[in-house]
């Protein structure tokens, strides 16, 4: 394929049109009647990038917490403004020289990821005819170990608004130790690389950062940019809106969840509860529930502000149900993130003891070990259903530690639950039938096929993220904001990725840090929430927002955080 | 509103249009963008629905097994022919008085279900004015308890193209004994019922020729009309092409599994293990499988020919992977029904003993008892893992049972995958890595919103039943044909459903039955599966079928299985 076939001259035409593949390479013949749909999808681009630009900064840029520290640890980014692309009378403000780019995917898979790398290639072909695009396989890995592949319109077309990672793959390595900074200095000058965009999280973009601090100080020409994914959505700040993924995987878990709404409904007698990705924050959960309405919602950041038990959870589970009998209705929903045992205090507790207690004495079948834990934490053991007891006993990652992301906190609760209403029964103030069934949505949203919204994002996210490359940029994380508006008026930049950090102390040590975007219980999401929750819990207002559309008058909506934040700062 | 609004004259128009719906009912202001769409969507009819017809009978019908004993049970209704609508110069002739019309859903929730009431309800606003259509709750027994509620446009109208079955709701509840039969009677008499559609699957269907028998029988007016319902799949035959709510269910769950195949090929370290409903027969898994092309696919009905033990199919599981291994996949998706170990022949043996011991014997934890267990029963329990050894004796149903159900058997198969994976590692014959996934695509599926054929299949099947009762017909079964072919030129008629049936001895007695129809080794679907299950276990020709769409090119395509086993019989 020539690339003219591919590209369109600049400013040329107001939406991209891929050009036909003549032989995917990605599985040939067999790519269903949606997926060949989605590949044929053309991407719009903000009008920013439809046509000259340049670039203007705004003021220094200062760090999220301890600005001292983090100017320490990054002495020749720290401090770098905010970068804008606005319209320019001429064309080429930026060298015309060719430009020699890698890409690497950095942790789980998020839907657009695919199209963050369409978007930095398109841009080369667009602008700086003649450049190369390495991807870095499997991961960080791939730079240390020099592994790539030069990306090539071939290769790349089958992957267009296509889900997964499957392009390049993704890993978990991190980039630390001096020997792996070597490692990465070695392949970039061997590839002589002009940029290197990070896809990754808040590790990642961290690291990223990390890497553009020691090509700098070395004074070696590769520039380092982050692009935002996690379909976690816990990596947000105001210059950068959203990461990309969540919108793709929550719009899918809210098909579910609507389906086994309507069961719910439908049967009348079972309560499903769902528990759905997201360890450390619960974002994923909340805008699940802003989509659906389910009768109840855990939200972890609640609970922790509120330092609840687990028998404050169960407790208010339980009450809602016991009420709901009342009204006649034995069945509903409940949402749960996959972190909320993370964010009780009692059970952080619980864990940190067993873990000292099995890392040094013997568990005993008698349960005499028990005498070893503090008298809260005993309670609470005693509290957890048997099977949740052995799980915590028997189950242990490789350190020795309790594997907490493995326990099912939907079936624990349903136990937990079904315990205290027997309870109740027995007192005589439930009369209700409980049926609790478990389920939990993840695996099945992080790989979806990405949204009109996530597939635009994460092309403007690579396009932009390319342009900043090729303007001489570095440490700064890719910025496409406006989003409430059509995507013609969306601003496209980059922010100082020191700017989103702060430091934490590990082993007497500042290490640098993008903090987590956790819930705000002040936020525009959780407070519209929290305003109908009561509602929810007892009138049964369901939704089922259905299978995500890509055609049709609201196939470019976009996710309930997104809108009820930006409307918020507005 | 209106009937006018939401009637067009008969043969006026291509395609109904829908009224707007003034205030739905159902749940105002609670619909999502998808949901409201799925409400305007224009339900088109087969042509001969859409003007005068007739109706023309082939010869007369026999059984599907012991015509005989059929005959005997069923004296009034036996051997009825099919009945087929055809076009007709004059407009009248069936009668003009008004009807009164039952619908009931029966058992599961399949999607479409509200579309078949929405068919019955404008066949008599468009040909017979004034009738009246009542739907009764809860399934049979609200017709054993006389609760109903009168089914109105505004009722009716906040239900058409969604999911679930809560606008009468459905249960599981039979008619059977003489005093049941009775008081079906007093309800009909009490409604002055010309005629009564069930919904339902095989058992209801069954149920639905002893109501026809049973009225013909006592001379009553009311006729009793069944409809093809369960996204099994396992009640069609030839004149019955297919059962409403199959087609979206499966293409949920393929939905899901594609995008759980794009999550194994880009983390590259995971066999997911998806569990598929589907007790009695493996369509679904089959179908997903021709949707998707996983690796592994299990179908019950070849197990249980080859008369495969557990063994066999945890080491013909255990062969792929490590052949995939050696290719350096260490990654994949297998699919397994629902009811697989229920096809298990040896299974079934150690269950049916473990029912005996259960009900006389203690079980004592030394274990002394598993010297009931014959001696192929006592490996096989050894042989399975210590969970299932678990629920096997713990969980049973209130007759004592062992529940076969809640056996999580796709968690099972990792397990005895893993035993079997250790020991050829130790032996030198293995060298891959192996994780497991479990999944179970179960509650998601059965309540979405219908695809396009499932919308227009149901509303064709209600359309056509209601036109069959205004005949003066009994005892058949909706039947609409053709369907490899555009709408317009759809069969639509009805098949006698002792037709369909064939005899069981219970408990000394012969009991009429519709077999399910199980997937067929020797039919299309499966032939096609069988050639093409090689190149997927090792070639890796997943195919992620997206999101369900309901506009656009593709959107109107049937499932594989309907379109081979059409193509079969062309």
């Amino acid at each position: 394929m020539s690339s003219s076939t591919l590209v369109i001259p600049n400013g040329d035409a107001t939406i991209r049109q891929p050009a036909p593949a003549p032989s995917p390479g990605r599985f040939a013949e067999v790519y269903s009647e949606v997926q060949t749909h989605r590949l044929k999808h053309s991407l719009p681009l903000p009008s920013v990038l439809k046509s000259p630009f340049k670039i203007v900064e705004g003021p220094p840029s200062t760090a999220a917490g301890n600005p001292d520290e983090i100017a320490k640890l990054f002495p020749n980014v720290f401090g770098q403004p905010s970068s804008m692309l606005v319209p320019s009378d001429s064309a080429a403000l930026a060298s015309n020289e060719k430009l020699k780019i890698g890409v690497v995917l950095s942790g789980g898979q998020a839907p657009g990821g695919h199209n963050v790398i369409s978007g930095i290639f398109d841009y080369l072909q667009d602008r700086v005819k003649g450049s190369t695009l390495y991807g870095f396989k499997g991961g960080p890995a791939g730079i240390m170990r020099c592994k790539f592949v030069e990306l090539t319109p071939d290769y790349i077309y089958p992957y267009r608004n296509q889900g997964g990672f499957d392009m390049i793959r993704s890993g978990r390595d991190k980039i630390e130790t001096p020997e792996q900074f070597k490692q990465a200095e070695e392949t970039v000058l061997k590839l002589d690389l002009d940029g290197l965009v990070v896809i990754g999280g808040d590790d990642s973009n961290t690291n990223a950062c990390l890497l553009a601090e020691n090509f700098r100080a070395k004074n070696m020409k590769t520039r380092v940019l982050g692009c935002p994914k996690t379909i976690d959505g816990d990596l947000k700040c105001k210059e950068v809106p959203a990461s990309f993924g969540f919108d793709t995987a929550c719009k899918i878990y809210a098909e579910m969840i609507g389906n086994v709404m309507t069961d719910a409904r439908s049967t009348g007698k079972y309560y499903h509860f769902v528990r759905l990705m997201g360890r450390a924050a619960s974002h994923i959960t909340l805008e699940c529930a802003l989509q659906t309405h389910p009768n109840i919602t855990i939200i972890g950041e609640e609970v922790a502000a509120k330092k609840q038990t687990l028998k404050n959870v169960t407790d208010y589970i339980t009450d809602i149900i016991c009420r709901r009998a009342e009204l006649g209705y034995n069945y509903g929903v409940i949402l749960v993130p996959e972190g909320l045992i993370d964010f009780i205090p009692e059970v952080q507790q619980l864990i940190a003891e067993l873990n000292e207690i099995l890392a040094h004495d013997v568990v005993d079948e008698g349960g005499l070990w028990k005498k070893n834990l503090q008298h809260q934490s005993q309670l609470l053991f005693e509290f957890l259903p048997r099977a949740i007891q052995e799980q915590l006993l028997l189950e242990r990652d490789p350190h020795g530690n309790v594997q907490v992301a493995k326990i099912e906190t939907e079936k624990m609760l349903i136990q937990m639950v079904e315990t205290e209403l027997e309870k109740r029964k027995q007192e005589g103030t439930y009369k209700g039938e409980f049926k609790g069934q478990s389920h939990f949505f993840g695996y099945e949203g992080r790989c979806g096929l990405p949204t009109n919204f996530d597939s635009t994002y994460c092309y403007a996210l690579g396009y932009g993220a390319a342009a900043l490359l090729h303007f001489g940029k570095t440490g700064l994380i890719s910025s496409v904001g406006n989003l409430a508006a059509p995507v013609e008026e969306w601003t496209v930049g980059g922010t100082a990725l020191t700017s989103l950090m702060d430091v934490e102390r590990r082993h007497g040590k500042f290490k640098p840090v993008i903090k987590k975007a956790m819930v705000e219980l002040d936020g525009a999401p959780f407070r519209k929430f929290a305003s109908m929750r009561e509602e929810w819990a007892y009138k049964n207002r369901y939704i089922s927002p259905g299978p995500v559309q890509f055609i049709g008058p609201h196939s470019d909506d976009i996710n309930h955080t997104l809108l009820l934040e930006l409307g918020a700062q507005a």
